[in-house]
């Protein structure tokens, strides 16, 4: 029934990549079936101003597609001036999730900026990039607690994250491009390895939803999500 | 426990006066406890480029704070050049909010724009101008029900909004700023009259919650939507 | 001959209604007929980069429409990512015609920034602003007085300001929308309570002026001036 | 007693040199003492879209400063991303002047742009704009004129502009720099050769002024206006 | 001698890998060194306004660096709100430089977009962004070809680019970053297939260069772009 | 052969005035043919802060087109809020070439800034811009140098800068307008006073260059910048 032959409840296959470029602490290439997402963690031994003097550290995300990630050529969001909205409300979800697995006390007073940069869009980049954004953080982290500018490990779970949704009447697990574009309700949901909610967004354009098929899609995004913690474990191993 | 002294599910005194200016095809002034919104709607007999000779409507939304309609002034958005990221994301969500209550074949092609501006903040600004946005929207129909210019009525529901949290660690409806500042989880839940589900939008920063609270939290704001859609029909009659 | 039938000396009934806003140290929404203005006061215990260390204080004044506040809806200026010319021209207008009642050296070294934000507009709104921004400022400083933050008052008198024109070939005191659109010449008069002028605008378009004409709306706008004063005293007494 | 050593009531030397550039449609370089403005006119055979189909012509000026033109640099505002609020100021004001001495019905639907550069600054560079803008105005309609693109001249009258002030008590006529910063009260004034007002602006900061100094300073400015028309039509000739 | 220990004419391994995305009509990775570079190519098939009706095809190029493509982090260009001085210099370049390889008039009224997207940099970016920049159009063109848009082959040429320098004292083929910063004296040279020259830069930072030294490096450039379009060939064949 | 009749090696005739502005510290306008540029010096005691605490100067430039100094009148960048690739192209190339005559450690740790501002354009104004900001530079370094600021002289050679290009398939100099637009080839070179080469720029658009014929320019080249180095030194003699 789904557009890939996929079952309901079935990811597609996800490779994560580690150590991808020279310069960065930390850096995965995350592919979701035909989504990629380069992610990269920068260190920063300083704080923003809000943060400084709180003796906690700080973890932020940018997000960025390439013009040609999409199947038509997107403008540049350099050269229209400005991020849309739709890059802000993402890079500020990115963060807002890879947060909620840190103990920002245990970081200290440094920053972490988590780039995520679409390569090639097939639907679902904003759960790649809080997936393969975790792994860059968590490969960052390993550095500073190598070099032992960190003792204890700042963080407390994994983060990832997943989108399912309602297609042709049914639940599925992790849509991509087709599936999205037809999809009257979808969410992201966002987990630690334990199955605890750090972020939930279900939204519907020309449809709503009952409680009974919001709990479907939760059922399945535990699915996704203790495959997705698999995957990058095994990657940062 | 609140700070207010509230009950556990007991929401803020709500007003809705309506007509409170001149120009627009649908106004009303909102308020929440201390935090009121000014909303109008503006009908266009245009809609934007992409949905030309699509022979469907469109409902959009506007949101801005005025300088002053918080504990510090905050800096005007005009003068800074752009709209924050917040601001996008909170109109984005009054728009596709109010869409989700609206029959845009009904509609016919033209666009009403709700226009959201806080006076007065204290916390839950985005539920109430969604709320009151509403009403604003409904007014405008009516008069082009009244004038002719529809026959049948677009709109299939009331859209409200309401947030929810955990305070102190117990679930909380309607949180004004003072628990909201506090609140390590909270979400905003829009529904439809009967309780159908438009959007679920649950964050936690510096904390994580389970499904069961998360279900505790739907009960309550399934208690505040009742009374606000109560409201809003209260005000439209 | 006037289309709202008053007099050619007649002002609009004028109300100023204070303590509008909780969060502001001063504020008050006039209103001028169906032009109304909400004006706030804010207290910040710093000067701007080029008064440090004067021993001086600063007014500065801000000033916004509404998208809705006019006849068909205006874009905001924040969307459009810059204030436009009109309403740089305008805060500056507000800002140094405060200052002209105002101490300076007594205020300290402190800012005082007046937000005037037009909820519904039908011409006049600059003026109403000033007049109503006086009020706002006075509240505030009051405020200062009362806390013995400020020991003398740094108000020298009372700012207000009306416009005139010459609609259908006659002088008229406080031109509405519809006399505005059809002027070809108006003033903007700004004067201490005891008649002094701080700013005198007379422009023309499409039409000049003699100095006789220009000495009849002096005299219109004297007497429009002193039913402001009073009605600012009334308010903040 | 003037930094000068010029008398109350007298201008500086005026020069306007004409056809100072080879592109433009009329051109001329303004000197007024030490403050040197470029001028220049270009006919543009449409109208703005607000013009459209109106039988109308438009007139329109731009204002801008060489960064060095004053005694410290100024930043550059094509690289500081907008034009300041003073800009803006002056060149609405120069359009709206020129305007006034412009019959748009006999200019028909073209447009021409007044372009005001100043190369170097002294006090008074509004004025100066005004009053060479004036000329290039002039020699462009009379380029119109002899190609027979205009048979009948649209120029019903020259208009020039001057600055008075209040400078150490006593009223002086075409201040400076050194006047101009110390002067408590200053207008400017801008008239037609036959002495009818077309705009007035008078302001104070830190000052007042009465209608008795007021009348004072419109006595120098009509003396001032007469001998910069003179000067005008000597260049024009 | 060198850091990296190559020969003074020596190009660093250059790979090209095609078929990159899938979504873009010509795509490539280029790898010259550590310098890693995706280029992609858009057809459209509209002109820019200004070729409208020319009959001429045109082909245009931009570029970007990811944030993290550099030793220490680059703010990105879209939340700087512009595209600097340098990033547009470098896309007018690339734009110019493949231009020059193209029959536009066999082209026909359609645009090539190449986009150069910098993964990670070491020196030489905008050499390898014209590099594989041919190789992206060259399949896009391929492309048209075969679906028979395009019966003649538009490209008249191969377009690569190499940078030589003066490095301790020495001239240098293909500088890496550690070269690149280092030295006072660095040339971009753009040829055909045929050595014919297209674009020469060489530019000096506290330093200067004699027309032998020019000469010197010339000679460098040639070696070099002969192995860049065999890569070149190899990669489309 | 040559539109203005000038034999191939034929510079236009330049003059260069001084001290053309009151307030800069160095200030020159250089007229080549009908090229006009204005350029100003201007000293400041501080440096950017990426050379803080270096011990070394800097020199920098902005380059800016009056509106009507083309042919058809320009958009003001001010008002388009942005400068273009070409200005930011050039005035890069500007600061960059008058670099490399200065001994940036004798200047000590203050920064010239060079404003080219063209006035009239027929073609070559960056060239003309780098000839006379050298002359602005030098005037601006004698003040130091008679002040005391300065004791050694931080200019170690003149600097100019000349075009040359391929028209009608004959090498020729110092191209006018109506040769730079037909001119499929052009460069622009830029030397010391000795011949030595600061920088190099051949770029062909729709042709490409030999060798051989890169020799031909660079031998006209050398001829135009003596020429150019002997005005200067008149001009600052």
């Amino acid at each position: 029934m789904r557009p890939s032959g996929r079952q309901l409840n079935e990811m597609r296959p996800v490779s994560i990549e580690t150590g991808v470029t020279m310069h960065a602490e930390g850096s995965c290439m995350i592919k979701c079936g035909n989504t990629h997402v380069l992610c990269t963690a920068t260190i920063d031994e300083r704080v923003p101003p809000f943060m400084r003097n709180s003796g906690q550290g700080w973890v932020t995300a940018e997000y960025g597609m390439l013009p040609r990630s999409t199947s038509s050529r997107m403008r540049r969001e350099a050269s229209q001036g400005k991020q849309g909205g739709r890059t802000i409300e993402i890079q500020r979800l990115i963060g807002r999730a890879l947060r909620a697995g840190v103990d920002r006390q245990a970081l200290g007073e440094r920053q972490i900026t988590i780039d995520c940069d679409v390569i090639q869009a097939d639907g679902g980049t904003r759960c790649a990039s809080i997936t393969g954004g975790w792994v860059a953080l968590r490969l960052a982290v390993n550095k500073l607690l190598k070099s032992g500018a960190l003792v204890s490990d700042p963080l407390i779970s994994n983060v990832a994250a997943v989108s399912c949704g309602l297609y042709a009447g049914q639940p599925v697990l992790d849509l991509d491009y087709p599936e999205d574009s037809e999809a009257g309700v979808d969410g992201n949901f966002i987990m630690l390895a334990n199955g605890q909610l750090v972020e939930t967004q279900m939204s519907a354009e020309g449809a709503t939803y009952s409680r009974a098929q919001m709990d479907d899609l939760l059922d399945l995004a535990q699915k996704g999500i203790a495959e997705l913690v698999a995957a990058q474990n095994a990657a940062v191993a």
